[in-house]
């Protein structure tokens, strides 16, 4: 039986400012329509989306780890972060700051696979945001 | 400059107790590791995606919008869910059932493009999980 991803709600106060900031991010939404039945207005902005796309578990190893402290707010667990790759991500670093957004200390990090910065949930409608670069 | 959303990272208390929900929408574990640095341990699942894949925008037109709850107890906003397109909807309904998920009421109801069922966020890692079956 067919199951595929088929895309992410992100609910916000007003469409118009979070959409300013996804364009920033070269995000462009496609299409407006209203749902009265569930009193919502919705915007679609397609996305790339990497063939190696995942979904990935976090579970913390040490009281003290980030995500034990995200379970203390939400112990059923929940969406800790959304990850974009990009390339040029000392680039986006100077785009994103330059227009507004907040990096969370200490900016590009090395990553796992390459290296990594995270925006601000304050910046982008209460996700957290990460861009990742990969080495080759 | 490349921009693609490459994963979701879902913070849960235990990894085994969710990859088991997640192997009965036919989702498994392709890779486990850990990163002491972050003091967590990941599991990557491999996700079919859309060709259309997009991020959806959700702002209330009403005070008692559905949408207007969530932001009253995340008032920056959120990810509000997550989507899969299925077919054989009923079918996948009857499992999840039988595997002990929880099923928003009504059950399957009608979407804006064909039928959908909520999974409640308690029964999948604090994420609540759509399933919609497009009309042709």
């Amino acid at each position: 039986m067919k199951i595929e991803l088929s895309h992410i709600a992100i609910a916000c106060p007003t469409i118009v400012t979070v959409a300013e900031k996804l364009r920033v991010l070269s995000l462009k939404i496609a299409e407006n329509h209203e749902v009265p039945t569930e009193k919502v207005r919705a915007a679609m902005l397609p996305v790339r989306v990497s063939e190696h796309f995942r979904i990935e578990l976090l579970e913390p190893t040490q009281p003290d780890s980030p995500i034990s402290k995200f379970l203390t707010k939400r112990p059923d667990g929940g969406i800790h972060h959304v990850s974009f790759e990009v390339n040029g991500i000392e680039q986006w670093q100077s785009i994103l700051i330059q227009n507004g957004f907040e990096i969370l200390p200490p900016g590009i990090r090395k990553g796992a696979r390459g290296k990594a910065l995270f925006i601000h949930p304050k910046s982008m409608a209460g996700v957290l945001v990460e861009l990742e670069e990969i080495s080759n």
